[in-house]
């Protein structure tokens, strides 16, 4: 017998190919999916250090972000245009997905939805000219999210598009949301041709007062209601909305006959969501947007309050500070293609609709959707293991939506900014993959991360409000209050 | 060191309480969950003994009997009145649940649908005159089953009722089964007052009429397609018809509004199917029918064609059998009650929905509806477990209907009569729970499974019928020819 056993057993601690290189050896071994604390990195690892001592204070405004968010009541209280019912957006405004972006860095989606919403407005003839209108600064150009709206893809939103109404009946705070589309050639994709442009039309003479006065009908629906059946019916209400859809229109449409429109645009305005599995998402994303909003402006709170891309650039906000967003460059998704697209085709991430992310579903209620995998690649247990994954970066679980699948647990909410670094571990998201050019529409979708940078913009900026610190950079000792640091 | 090592540690076959006492007694113990085959039954082993040198025979026949039913298309093709639609349904005859009754062994939900029907097909004028018309013989009773129909709880299907008519495109046969009343007070638990006939009137003047033309207008719809989708949103279209009922509404509703009908009978059909989640059910039993019908008169098929329940006995058909039922005794179904309901409130098992376990949604589907547990007692795991079970006793899976939970297996199809006695294994069924009175309504859900007793006459007539040789009974040597022998 020599200086080891005779059969030598191993334990791997970390990187995986290790394990798999000795497996595939013949040697027994056990893998154990470790990771250094805030991966290792020392900028991070000591800013959180320096957050230690004020543990107590973050996890009772983390605490009370929570139940916030578990208090909210969001409402579709009813529907008009934008430009009568949204705060502040009047004049030549278009607001668009993510964080502030100007014309010139805008991806090409984004592009073709500003000119297309700018005919729509009847402020541009042609398409050249709607884009010198951009050029010359005649265009107001700013995030939905600055004016209490979310919409998905580009996220465009003009003046005379009707919105969705939502409240949040336990704060009295306000959200809003254009009209999905449908699938295929669509404003949010950025096409802008007639086909595109007569379809708003429709929505907005059409479509709109129908719903509008089946809504009125109703007095408005608890979508707290309609959401959390909708995770006990397949949907994670981000990337599939078929439940949701279902129900929604299962409670308006009794109400949509008995309004004084005409029977046929009664009937088309059914065909349109009945044809739209996706009707339900612009509603859901209102819903997260006027929940999460509640969450805001509470200090000492690192909870993650908006997560939203312009498709050049990826944006977090954190409760303690308040509007200001943490950017990076926007990733590109993981995920399955539509026959005859590929990588090279595809958009970076984009759109406002990762504010259900934010709240706790979409991606991190996958459990509730192990349909979706076939849409975004991978296997039902896997819809599990997302999930599961989850619950280590939030700081609680809800009690409104819950998860057949894991027996009823409640859906991870309140992404927590220092467990994300900490654990080194991002948020997952379901999304839509868009073309890079404008018009084509939906390609794909799948699966993607946020990229880390905004999480470690966020804790800098977080730990000099807070601490009125500046933190040492990349291992150098900085001494307080040096202003040059952080983001 | 003594007779045995320091540690006993021990394995426990069979019956789990010796491995529970040895546990609390901190031995170390492993359950292994055996069962003897058979159960253990001297008189089954023998028969599956004599069955298996036909073992190719059988089979073959059952992978017939498996491809009939993967290849059924079930088509909702339209909609007429029982009298007029349902083949040799004329004159006074009122169609039930289950296998054949008479008057005098029927149950009190039963026996109050009968009176009810006859009340509202106006050949009587009071329920005294209508028990007097069945006591006199001037009412024939039958099995829904028995006319190609399938009704849940009482079943009850008189001339003057609506129905739906389904057809298996693929052989052609038809399907029908009455429209879903709803909740509370109504025929099919035995309710007969002037609510319950003037709902049935308004069925069959207002909602019939509108649901008929639209319908028609769409061209029918695939009840196959309408179950597989329902399947991957938390029903297992038995005792969960949320997503089906929403899907199939979603569906009818623009054509609904297309009709000539007046705009208030339109909003108020579609209030009624809104409001009644259960809508769907009558749909999917008659899909199921069409279904597992076309699997019938199969020589040397042991797959159950049918099981259904009258509230005093249950019956099962097996493919090679034709259309003989084999009966014994309902059971309790083990469940949880509505508040204010107990045991002592409850019928035995009723109706002919079990029609959806033997094609091999309901109950053994149950893993694609965890909700379901709330209602029937138990936890999601629970649900998965029931489904995996199941495989055990079908001959092959489904590729229609596939279970997300399961990573998109196929639900378990085609439980076999040998498969089912020799795993001493029965079949789950999902159900609700009626009050023995007539009139009250459903008072709780619960599962339940078949009497093994069905199975085993069932057994006793399949190997009289094949191998023309009577069984021995109880160990018994019994001579081959012995008519006397079997049910």
């Amino acid at each position: 017998m020599g200086y080891f056993p005779d059969k030598v057993k191993i334990v791997n601690i970390g990187l995986p190919h290790f394990a798999k290189d000795m497996k595939e050896a013949g040697i027994e071994v056990w893998h154990v999916d470790w990771k250094p604390p805030a991966g290792g990195d020392e900028e991070v690892l000591s800013l959180l250090e320096e957050l230690e001592r004020e543990t107590g204070k973050i996890a009772a405004a983390n605490a009370e972000a929570l139940e916030r968010i578990l208090a909210a009541e969001p409402r579709l209280v009813g529907m008009g245009l934008a430009g009568e019912v949204v705060p502040g957006l009047s004049g030549r405004t278009i607001l668009h997905a993510g964080p502030p972006i100007d014309w010139d860095s805008m991806c090409g989606p984004v592009r073709g939805a500003v000119l297309g919403a700018i005919l729509f407005e009847n402020w541009a003839d042609s398409p050249e000219k709607a884009m010198q209108l951009v050029e010359e600064g005649e265009v107001k150009l700013a995030p939905c999210h600055h004016y209490g709206a979310v919409g998905p893809m580009a996220g465009i939103l003009s003046p005379s598009m009707p919105v969705f109404i939502v409240e949040n009946e336990s704060f009295g705070n306000r959200a809003y949301s254009s009209l999905n589309e449908g699938l295929g050639k669509v404003l949010r994709f950025g096409a802008y041709d007639s086909e595109v442009l007569e379809r708003l039309k429709w929505l907005r003479d059409k479509l709109y007062p129908v719903l509008r006065d089946a809504l009125a009908a109703v007095g408005g629906l608890s979508l707290k209601s309609i959401t959390s059946q909708a995770l006990h019916m397949g949907d994670e209400c981000h990337n599939r909305n078929k439940a949701a859809t279902a129900n929604l229109f299962k409670e308006l449409a009794p109400a949509m006959v008995r309004t004084c429109h005409p029977a046929g645009d009664i009937a088309r305005a059914m065909e349109f969501i009945q044809a739209n599995e996706h009707f339900y998402l612009n509603i859901s994303m209102a819903a997260c947007k006027s929940i999460m909003d509640s969450a805001m402006h509470i200090p000492w709170s690192t909870v993650i309050t908006a997560m939203a891309r312009n498709g050049t650039e990826f944006g977090i906000r954190v409760s303690a500070l308040g509007e200001e967003w943490f950017t990076a460059p926007a990733q590109p998704v993981r995920g399955l293609y539509f026959p005859g697209f590929g990588d090279g085709d595809a958009n970076l991430d984009l759109g406002d609709s990762s504010i259900t992310e934010t709240c706790g579903i979409g991606g991190l209620a996958m459990a509730c959707a192990p349909g979706i995998v076939k849409f975004v690649g991978g296997d039902a247990e896997e819809a599990i293991r997302f999930t599961r994954e989850m619950y280590k970066i939030t700081v609680g679980e809800s009690s409104n939506y819950t998860i057949p699948a894991l027996d009823f647990r409640g859906t991870p909410t309140g992404i927590d900014l220092l467990r994300v670094l900490e654990k080194d571990l991002l948020p997952v998201i379901n999304t839509g993959i868009a073309h890079k050019e404008p018009g084509i529409g939906q390609i794909g979708a799948g699966i993607v991360r946020p990229p880390r940078e905004c999480f470690v913009k966020a804790l800098r900026a977080f730990v000099k409000k807070h601490l009125a610190w500046s933190p040492p950079h990349c291992g150098r000792t900085v001494l307080p209050n040096n202003s040059n640091q952080g983001r």
